[in-house]
């Protein structure tokens, strides 16, 4: 089999980019690991810049988006026992979008079901090869039989674990890391969220969160420990948490019900340099990771699709190189932009067990300079709309 | 002997409260420990905020800053190379006045010559008492013989290792610190500064900052060791030093010559809480400490006058303890937003020995992100030119 271009991982990342070279008439293939209901089971971000859900539009995928998305147009900070509205609107002209990366997913997948794309789920051991090269392509297994996908260059939107990174260690990539020394617990309930808009609460029992997927349908963060099991949290004892970490009238307002999916996650920081190796590109998280506090990892891969899309539309319909020449260095410059916001917002919210005394007071000063100016909202409402492309 | 209030230190803010409360008709009597010309000689800070520099004129001794202080609207910072120019003045409306510290105390000491002011120099063991009280006073001995002076309330402007805080060491007194893991080497050259305006440099060598007293003055620094010392840094060691961590077209223009101060100075962040013990005030550098680059330390010392002064015009005139009561509340969330502007610059411009990759890579971001946001540069330039009181 013979493509344009090889999409490795069929995520959000990878159908973006499908179907933003399909409606430009390049041809594509994307390689699945997992089967199309794991793809959709998979529960993960939700809130979308306005720069990636302009991009859902431009691929057509954006109508359902447009009708049930909930736009925002600000968010609570509270701390001290008081809420802190960051008025994302005034600040920077844009909206967020209140969407689940399922929904996207999904979108995306019908999409490309309706214009023909072709996907191949459950292909087993996924591997690129000769990128360094004019002619690489990409081996996978299927139904016990082997098979080969020639093509001019390899998409890597296959996640942390996937392939495409691990073709290229020791090619002259660099990683950097942080590992935070706590995870989120988080569940998702059928019930009407506490605010119509999220709650970022940062108290000293540790950080929460309140979110949402829809107006019916909650989803709640609470800092816990690495150490904690998801066993250990009843349901009562998830919602007695989060109600003790949010100022007294939020508390009393919410609703509670029972937990249909909870989870404990860790937090980390994560960027592999370069993004390019040839031919292969690395896109999303296969090139990095940022903790969930600020809303980055699902739009900073949709930042990696502007940016490569851009540079093969060049490559084939303008014969240029240039775009897909600087696809790394653009791409990464917003990434480490991105990592730099998650990075601070995380250390902002947070409990971190060996801060020090001088550190916590460091946290609370940034958060009642950050409540009194104007300047410095601002600056943390157009890194959270998403910085320009 | 008995005044109104009983002032330890005669540095610039124990002056500069003196001459606000005297011009207000309220008495005090200031205790120096050392002579008049040992204050004089001692050299520290030089950029003003413009909320202090107002202050010197209501005081009455602004009259030489107005004519030879520099007022800046801007400064540089550079990094990867390159200038990048924060505009103070667009940014915020005001100004920072380049005016020595050691200046600024000439002028509070003439002003105090000329109104009739008391201080006592070389006046040992000062020590405050039964500032729990209604009645305290500070004993001290001058030539031999001890003194009481009798007061209603104690300003201990007498600097982090005065008398006044070990005074109420054991009374509720919280203590913050930070120690940084590098040092100043400063110096003092009777050439033209390289800029009209200050230059930060952050360098993969390690941080240089450029700055002046004069048109003919300079005052430039460089990040070094704790371990150096100064006999190892001949002139030319520092010259050299400071042009390989400027950019190339910066360090070309630099004029050298022999040093006529050179130092070196540790970096620490320390705040102590509270900063009001019955009728004993910690004032300036006795309470709180940050380091130099933010040039924040003189600055604050003003603003504590400012809240004292205010509290006890309001006691003796209006006859309220409101403003005396308010004052430690009052002073230290100032001091805790400059303490964190301070430490964050600090952070941003250094180079720290154990930061690792990724939060190396981190600020690099967070300047790359600053010189492209004006959200960012304008939360700078706020904090720069000093926050409102």
């Amino acid at each position: 089999m013979r493509t344009q271009v090889a999409i490795i991982g069929s995520g959000p990342s990878g159908l973006l980019l499908g179907q933003l070279l399909t409606n430009a008439g390049i041809d594509n293939v994307i390689l699945e690991r997992a089967t199309k209901d794991y793809v959709l089971g998979r529960i993960r971000a939700g809130v979308l810049e306005e720069g990636m859900a302009n991009m859902l539009v431009e691929a057509g995928a954006g109508e359902r988006m447009r009708r049930e998305g909930l736009p925002h147009e600000g968010f609570d900070l509270t701390f001290s026992g008081r809420h802190h509205r960051i008025d994302l609107h005034k600040y920077t002209g844009k909206r967020v979008v209140v969407y689940g990366q399922t929904e996207v997913t999904r979108d995306l997948m019908d999409c490309r079901e309706k214009t023909g794309g072709v996907t191949v789920y459950e292909a087993a051991n996924v591997q690129p090869h000769e990128f360094d090269a004019e002619k690489p392509y990409v081996t996978y297994e299927k139904d016990g039989v082997s098979h080969r996908l020639d093509c001019d260059f390899i998409a890597g939107c296959d996640g942390y674990h996937g392939p495409s990174r691990k073709a290229v260690e020791g090619k002259g990539l660099e990683t950097f890391e942080r590992v935070y020394p706590f995870g989120w617990l988080g569940i998702i309930s059928e019930v009407q969220p506490v605010s119509h808009e999220l709650i970022y609460s940062n108290h000293q029992r540790g950080f929460a969160l309140c979110s949402m997927r829809s107006l019916t349908r909650s989803r709640y963060y609470v800092q816990c420990s690495l150490d904690d099991k998801v066993e250990e949290w009843s349901d009562d004892r998830f919602w007695d948490e989060l109600r003790s970490r949010l100022p007294a009238e939020t508390a009393e307002k919410m609703v509670t019900g029972p937990s249909i999916e909870k989870s404990i996650a860790p937090l980390r920081s994560f960027v592999a340099e370069p993004m390019r190796f040839g031919r292969l590109f690395l896109v999303g998280d296969a090139a990095h990771i940022v903790p969930p506090t600020g809303a980055k990892g699902l739009n900073l891969a949709a930042s990696d699709v502007r940016y490569l899309f851009d540079g093969l539309r060049e490559y084939y319909l303008d014969k240029s190189d240039a775009g897909v020449d600087a696809y790394s260095q653009r791409a990464l410059r917003r990434v480490w932009k991105a990592e730099r916001f998650s990075w601070w917002m995380t250390n902002t919210m947070h409990r971190f067990p060996d801060t020090g005394a001088f550190g916590q007071r460091m946290q609370e000063a940034e958060l009642d300079y950050l409540s009194g100016s104007d300047a410095a909202q601002k600056s943390l409402a157009e890194n959270y709309v998403g910085l320009p492309y």
